[in-house]
């Protein structure tokens, strides 16, 4: 058995079933071994960002790696903005990286690169397997360390002699590092706190916004003078039904600032001291006002659902009673604003669905306005490297069969992986893509106010991309995807209706002021 | 004055005058200056890997660098293949990279990477700017960093409160250190060796592949037993009309290695000891016969014209005589194939026409095919990451107005950077693609017949691009671009002759078996 193989198998054994990929030549033994051995699943991405991006939404749904493959340093270095984003997720996720053979890459041929470099850039986990003997090790070994609390990037680079060279074992699963249980005296402090009716946020991310976890939380908010909260950005967020609508902290610095303005006590369940996206002149990076006392229950690696599920008994709350919802509002006609259009995802969203959210500026409002749609997932970008939704929808479809994936998505952003569409369309599944096109760079428009300045020729030329307009109707045919264009409220809820039966990929381009 | 205008002005000041950018919030004081200083042709690109592949192109042809613009390290990431393949090229080129506050930048927010890491990758040169005062010296430095022969990367992070902070000051140009001229008895053994009757090989690459190092090489190539030949990948050959033919090393290992059996002599003049693109198992990664004597006369960062041009007239040879040209072939009809398209692009390639080739696998047959067309440089991916032509040709133009750029294009490789297509439009350039429409990884399936297997499930989910079929026209539509499609040479040749007279950019989508 050659290196290749017994990496293929190994990762089978370890449950990896899904293969994203981008090769090129030093890969082909691993393709060919994927030839010989049944199970794995392989998706092709026209580009590397579609591979990473894709592998992030697959985790966040499915709850376990996907594989990528990639082509050489370069190649990796394609599929690192979204690695970013997943690094940032905290998701679980196993790069292969086929390189040079060991032997050839001092002679400096074109395609060599710092593979090992660009991978530590996102990934907790990197490895070069030297010799094909240890590739089956290094395989689970990346396997576990992805899969370790709460979600890692491994990183394996094989080089193609070290895939094709006989000599291959297939290793067996390494036991999965457990998350971490809170100790009992801190339960018992933030109990202690919570109870005292201080007023006390619950700063809620990672693991706490879905499952058990989440309703938890909303049991121990009943107590007087105690809030939830969730970080300004995450990974998945369940929410809809009877589920508890938890606020997030705003995107824009001044409304994060005032969102949080005179909180007293934060207890931190899976989420991070929050700090602003930017600096910005004259204005603080911490978000939480300094007088603010913030006790760390529970960072994002730890054991989140059973701090909590342990904090509910200790402050001795009942069972999780489902707040009466806000009634689901009617289908909104008129203009095209970010509140209507939240509207109509309130109304009309499927149950089950699953929100691949990069609507930037005009997606301000929806998840402030959608909590009362029926139960959906909702998933963000996490690390700020636009260009995540697409990919981002493409692998949580992938992940959660059955389920229809909507992608809101502002059109500048969509155009980084817009390759994504191709996927969605080759695999047949189950994505929408609403493109908010106001054809320009709205949020660098706004962050130019903030900087003092007026717009002059060198800013409209690079924030403003009118000129040409997209035309996104026929960008979405290029790659096989049915769509159509909405420019009115009433267009655009009968399309929704139309795409949320559609079976495959469609995309609505929204044009929006 | 901030950091980010006495960049601005420093760049002007040291010839930098065209931005290629794709920018975000850091980068907003940056942009701001660009509107307050005249003298900066600011082009955007909709994805970082066109404003990196746009700038290598744009130094081919202009000679000196453009500087980029990108926001945070997941910006530049997605430049880096680009650039890798720029570094590769040995252009000069300045990157300026926003970044996080300095004291932003320790609170880990979302969009905080290793910058300088991933700058480390693609870069001969990585400063990060720490203090307003230094912000001009260092850009002086950067250009001139990148200046120095015979190309280089420098990368500038510039922090975003470096920027806007007061007390910046505009830097004067600093001297470029210039080429090594070669001893002269370096000169006089390779005349001896060139004068002695022995089979010798001049490989040539760099600067040896055009002006008057070229004809200077030709000249020496007229002694008995002197052959010219050029590396496997060329940044730009001025070839056609009464220009010398310099055949180059093919791709396909075997056919390498069959070019350069026999060889027994070899003096490198701006060239490297060929090697492998890639190693395949039992065969050699250096090109040349073992036996071979290699003559390292001069590296690309050396005085190449200077080395050719005494050393023409150390061997005695007489001014250049324009050898006779095989005559334009009549334009072919008939059914498609690299040769009929290639004798196509031999008759009417129009003068002055510049050449982006990204063709691959259908492509091989062109470059060997075209050298007896009308005067016309030909550029070539040099560093291997596909996704190159459509960048490299749009910089192209704007690196060498007035000239018609004709890109060759792969259908897999122009889709990881089909974004180019927009900024082609938006700018008005005279950019003709045309794409080899055979809507798989040809190379692929020819790289795993080397590996000895049969293409099996997996390997044709992964190098078959026909499901769903890419249309091309539709894609061209999208961002704003004419398009035709041709399926005989008859439809091809009437179409090509559109697009030479085309204004602004135009696509062909040419289906080939």
């Amino acid at each position: 058995m050659n290196g290749a193989e017994s990496l293929v198998r190994t990762l089978l054994a370890s449950g990896v079933d899904v293969c994203l990929a981008n090769p090129g030549t030093s890969e082909m033994h691993f393709v060919s071994a994927l030839d010989r051995v049944a199970g794995m699943r392989c998706v092709l991405g026209l580009f590397e960002g579609v591979v990473s991006g894709a592998a992030d939404g697959y985790a966040r749904m499915a709850g376990k790696p996907a594989a990528t493959l990639f082509h050489c340093g370069p190649g990796l270095a394609n599929g690192i903005a979204n690695l970013h984003n997943a690094k940032r997720a905290r998701v679980p996720l196993v790069n292969i990286i086929g390189d040079q053979a060991t032997y050839h890459k001092p002679l400096h041929p074109p395609l060599a690169a710092d593979t090992e470099a660009l991978a530590a850039t996102v990934s907790q986990w990197v490895r070069t397997a030297a010799r094909v003997e240890d590739v089956g090790t290094e395989a689970a070994a990346a396997v576990a360390a992805a899969r370790a609390a709460p979600g890692s990037i491994a990183s394996l680079i094989l080089p193609s002699d070290v895939s094709w060279n006989e000599g291959g074992a297939i290793a067996s699963p390494l036991a999965i590092a457990p998350a971490e249980h809170i100790v009992e005296a801190a339960i018992a402090e933030a109990a202690a706190l919570l109870r005292s009716g201080e007023p006390t946020l619950l700063l809620l991310g990672g693991a706490a916004l879905s499952g058990r976890a989440l309703l938890d939380a909303a049991r121990i908010a009943t107590l007087p003078n105690v809030k939830l909260m969730a970080e300004n950005f995450n990974a998945r967020v369940e929410r809809g039904g009877d589920r508890p609508f938890v606020p997030r902290i705003p995107y824009p610095i001044d409304a994060a600032l005032a969102a949080l303005a005179g909180v007293r006590n934060v207890i931190l369940i899976g989420a991070r001291d929050p700090v602003a996206f930017f600096a910005y002149p004259g204005k603080p990076g911490r978000l939480l006002p300094d007088s603010a006392v913030v006790h760390d229950l529970a960072t994002p690696a730890d054991d989140v659902g059973d701090a909590l599920a342990r904090l509910a008994d200790a402050v001795g709350v009942g069972p999780y009673a489902p707040a009466p919802q806000a009634p689901t509002p009617d289908v909104p006609g008129g203009a095209v604003t970010p509140e209507a259009v939240a509207a109509a995802l309130a109304a009309l969203l499927p149950e089950g669905a699953i929100v691949a959210d990069e609507g930037l500026t005009f997606g301000f409002a929806l998840y402030p306005n959608t909590g009362n749609a029926a139960p959906h997932d909702w998933l963000q970008l996490m690390g700020g490297a636009i260009g995540n939704g697409p990919p981002l929808a493409t692998g949580a479809a992938l992940g959660a069969p059955g389920r229809r994936v909507i992608n809101v998505q502002g059109d500048g952003s969509a155009l980084y992986t817009i390759q994504a569409l191709w996927t969605q369309a080759r695999e047949r599944l189950d994505v929408t893509t609403i493109i908010f096109a106001n054809r320009r760079y709205e949020i660098l428009f706004d962050e130019l106010k903030n900087v003092g300045a007026a717009a002059g020729a060198a800013s409209r030329a690079l924030f403003d991309i009118a000129d040409p307009a997209i035309d996104w109707r026929a960008l979405a045919t290029s790659f096989g995807v049915e769509s159509a264009r909405a420019e009115t409220m009433k267009e655009f809820t009968d399309l929704f209706g139309v795409a949320n039966r559609w079976r495959g990929p469609f995309l609505i381009e929204l044009v929006v002021p």
